[in-house]
């Protein structure tokens, strides 16, 4: 079954910001950013840990994260004018919504994008930051293709 | 890629228990029962609004809604002992994650049979909620024959 009917009326007038300003599209990108994130996170630890435990494990993506990934993957255009941090993460969220539910990407494609671009130690809470930003940077940039030019 | 390694130690000494006492389990499930009840609202507003308007919308599922679904499938005993509706609302999302993470049901599936099970006015957040309640006791009675017997 595919859900890309919930995108018809944004497809009709598709442009980067109805892609990264539609609140509801944000709402389902809030949950999808959540699972992939929370999935590649215990992949990764379970995958990189000296004694081979399964480490499962949730987290909600902070906002700030997302807001500066956005700026890194330089996708600013799709974000409100004059938007604050809570709105670019909006915009992210938007934009993983929109790839997800049009069928360029599966869930399994977003968590393996994400979990290959996780390194480092997530003990620390500062580089597990700098390592989430840099995780969605990447996601962000495999996306690119996937969005409209303008 | 199947995810399903990342139940290796509980597959071991799989219980009624470790599936619905496990903290990590329910912090993957959180995310899923919330995309898949956010998805599943969503695609039941659009196919039932009298203005063919796409609704995108998304949702945290209250705990309560979930520890009462679970009394509702009869499924307690995977729960903690004398178990608080937190306690009973993260064996939910614990079951949900191991169904969806041990291949039994694709997300799409899951999404598919919340939104058959809703029915009814979400305008009423009373009504909504035992909406809610109905589709996730729906769900979990789908999902028993995939766990095990004690």
């Amino acid at each position: 079954m595919t859900f890309n009917f919930l995108l018809d009326d944004l497809n009709r007038s598709l442009s980067q910001k109805t892609i990264g300003t539609d609140k509801g599209l944000a709402k389902l990108g809030d949950s999808i950013v959540n699972l992939a994130y929370s999935m590649a996170k215990s992949i990764y630890l379970t995958r990189n840990n000296q004694n081979n435990r399964i480490i499962r494990t949730g987290n909600k993506v902070s906002k700030i994260i997302l807001a500066e990934a956005l700026k890194n993957a330089e996708l600013k255009p799709f974000a409100k004018n004059r938007g604050d941090a809570h709105d670019m993460a909006d915009t992210v969220e938007g934009i993983v919504a929109y790839v997800w539910l049009s069928n360029k990407m599966s869930l399994d494609e977003i968590i393996e994008v994400l979990w290959k671009s996780l390194s480092g130690d997530f003990s620390n809470r500062t580089q597990e930051i700098e390592i989430a930003r840099n995780a969605f940077t990447v996601l962000l940039n495999v996306m690119k293709k996937f969005l409209p030019d303008h």
